[in-house]
């Protein structure tokens, strides 16, 4: 690793060498996790470059390729997983530059990774009436780019299913780290070679996604004494064909009183909530079906209200906006990843619930997996020790939810503890030296790994 | 009934009082029942009046009601059931001179009854780049109204259920037949006292409804060897949520290869066919999902084809258009509607194959109903007699396929064989003389019918 000969002649490049800046651009959100807090907060890169187009992404992989020094790219770094940071140092590429749009189209946006998803939706919206079909809760800050290879789905799952699904992105363009980088254009099932791949396998360096409409969706809040109720009221509201919601979270009490700080005076400590996005055609189906819950209340929506503090927009107080709530109120509160799928769904909630009690917090999010509604879990879990975390993963999967760790920082151990051939085969073939965000693919440096402990990459550069 | 004091009222009105122009606007498309086409080929009204508004609507009501004449309501009388024949004779009240639109906005579109729904779909494509939900196949001839009053759903079914799903109608308004005529308006829980009610008690003046993006939909046709083959890859279809599909039709072979005249040179005798119309955004991912089936086959899309003859659109392939093109070939084909639904849906319609062998033939339409992905089977039946339809009818419900019997003029026997309390109540209020559509409730003429038998209704007027 030649540092300062690839500083040199990258030089005429947005190079940054400020020691704070660098460390700040080397952190994610990885400290939403106390495990991956213990473990990555030394983490630093050794500079920083923010390529402007596809020509200096190819200069840059070129030369640190000829350096042997490792790339990590990143994009608003708003990821929970250390998915962006340079384990053994190096370098950290920014694509903040590379945020042009270059077609809308109807159904079609052509962009590229570094543009911050608020702006690319507003610019769709303005120029065509459109806006991409899901988002994370932090698109007020998050990439594009960031979302593909760092993210799994979002705000809009509860209608299109999750970012693999097929026809969720339409086109990715990628250039790989080889003595001569190579482009590559992948659609279909070559998709899955880089989305969600953290930057593993090659660069992305334009991305085609389709869009649906951009309503002026009204951001409601209900809440319900009952949370089982709440959960069932949540799951029936997705199955209703004809209601176009963006979101449904549903959080457990009493989450809304001791974490939404702009809910206060308007929900008690027994107050479970859902925070709805309703296109506004479908606001009177709401109403109407929400009269059939006798104990349901809406008390807040955005195009009507009477709060003295507007608590903004509903996808705010979901996904992981609900832990980054939390946590700046709570900072001993953590949280799992769960997946609660088949048809018992609402039962294995329950059961999970009467299991732990107060130490964990229920907060779902309706997505469709193949057809079907499920929930997904961002669980609340007040933090005691690793070890009592470990323990209520294991106690999750022998109940039959799913866990997707996000105490993690490697794709295999976030994801479903396998490697994945397609992304391990394109790495073969596309960064042959293994320098692209080293220490993320298990695959990559411990074929035989067993999973019976937590991955703990050999390459990691000490702390000084 | 004072048929000529009635006419004689409304003289200053567009009234048509031409025997041939009569019966042909007393009749719709019930012939596509041998038993309906026996007891209902002779109906006729005594004079057919054009309303331009709803003061002109009000107007016909107050006199045929003080004049005791039946009212029955019509668009283009493209129904199956015989919704819009006077069975008692008197008034045919023609809604197409009510066919404007009265505000296109973001998600919604409020326009009057007699619009046809092409141009509908048109106007509000042109001026917003959206378009109604959903559609019959009929689109080109019906009117809005029409569809509302006398359909259950169509194209545009796979995404957003039925028409009686809660959001998928807006607001209704609706004028009541008595001495001084009343003018409601209906939402919410209230839509269902009128919607899909045949106009038996109120006239719909006004409609609003959800939009839908207006993509440039490409049609597309897909061959498998097997049937079954083929209903599982429209079922798993459907259930890709990042496909953005409009319509998926199913049909059995020999259907596409006997009796749609433009496939001919393109199709075998073997070929079961799916009919698709597909959002353009989602062409790639439908070719990747179709690269999953080796033994699928496209063999047309829309937007790049090599046919000498286009066959024009998907939709027109599917829904009763399908049994349209088998008549039009065919006269001796008749059909069922029935309802695959539980988690074994593709069990139970091999099984229905297996017994009925030739006799059937299958056409099935993806539906979503409260979330889930489902069939609607609109079987052509090779018809003998009506003892062996009856049979027919009966061993598909012992099969567990609900029958929506289209060989029956009674809202109740078209669907599910029981009084509709909300309508029944509305009527009352709405049309105390029972003057509206006679002889469509059975409720209002018989409280007690058993359904044994099919209903013939007591006040149709006889065959001259």
């Amino acid at each position: 690793m030649n540092i300062d000969a690839a500083k040199a002649a990258l030089a005429h490049l947005e190079l940054d060498d400020n020691p704070a800046s660098i460390r700040s651009k080397s952190r994610d959100f990885f400290w939403y996790s106390p495990v991956l807090k213990a473990r990555l907060d030394h983490v630093v890169a050794d500079f920083v470059v923010s390529p402007r187009d596809e020509a200096e992404v190819i200069e840059v992989l070129k030369t640190c390729y000829a350096h042997d020094v490792p790339v990590t790219v990143r994009g608003a770094g708003t990821g929970n997983y250390g998915q962006a940071m340079p384990l053994a140092g190096g370098c950290v590429m920014h694509l903040k530059n590379m945020n042009r749009i270059r077609e809308i189209a109807p159904g079609r946006v052509v962009a590229e990774p570094g543009i911050v998803i608020r702006d690319l939706d507003a610019q769709t919206k303005a120029q065509s009436g459109q806006e991409l079909r899901m988002m994370p809760s932090t698109a007020a800050t998050a990439t594009l780019g960031g979302f593909i290879a760092g993210g799994s789905g979002g705000v809009g799952s509860v209608r299109w299913g999750a970012l693999r699904d097929l026809g969720n992105i339409i086109r990715l363009r990628v250039v790989s780290m080889e003595a001569e980088p190579q482009i590559h254009e992948f659609t279909g099932e070559e998709l899955h070679r880089v989305s969600h791949a953290y930057g593993t396998n090659g660069i992305i360096t334009e991305i085609e996604m389709p869009l649906a409409p951009a309503y002026d969706w009204v951001s409601t809040v209900l809440t319900f004494p009952d949370f089982a109720e709440a959960a069932r009221f949540g799951a029936e509201l997705a199955a209703e064909d004809g209601i176009l919601v963006k979101l449904i979270t549903v959080c457990e009490a009493p989450i809304a009183a001791q974490y939404f700080q702009r809910f206060k005076g308007h929900v008690s400590e027994g107050d479970n909530t859902l925070q709805l996005m309703v296109a506004p055609q479908s606001m009177p189906a709401l109403e109407t079906f929400l009269a059939r819950w006798p104990a349901g209340k809406m008390i807040f929506r955005s195009d009507a209200h009477d709060w003295s503090r507007d608590p903004g927009v509903a996808y705010e107080y979901g996904w992981n906006h609900t832990t980054l709530r939390a946590l700046k109120v709570d900072p001993d509160i953590t949280y799992l990843q769960v997946r609660y799928h088949g048809a018992d769904f609402l039962e294995v909630i329950e059961a999970v619930r009467a299991r732990f009690g107060a130490e964990l917090m229920q907060h779902l999010e309706v997505m469709r997996e193949h057809g079907q509604v499920i929930y997904a879990g961002l669980t609340m879990v007040r933090f005691t020790t690793e070890e009592r975390l470990e323990e209520i993963v294991r106690e999750h999967e022998e109940m039959g939810a799913m866990i997707f760790n996000p105490h993690r920082y490697t794709l295999e151990e976030g994801g479903r503890q396998s490697a994945d051939a397609r992304q391990l085969a394109f790495k073969r073939e596309a960064d042959p030296k293994g320098l692209l965000n080293p220490g993320k693919m298990i695959a990559w440096d411990v074929p035989d790994w067993g999973y019976e402990r937590i991955y703990a990459y050999a390459g990691m550069r000490a702390a000084e």
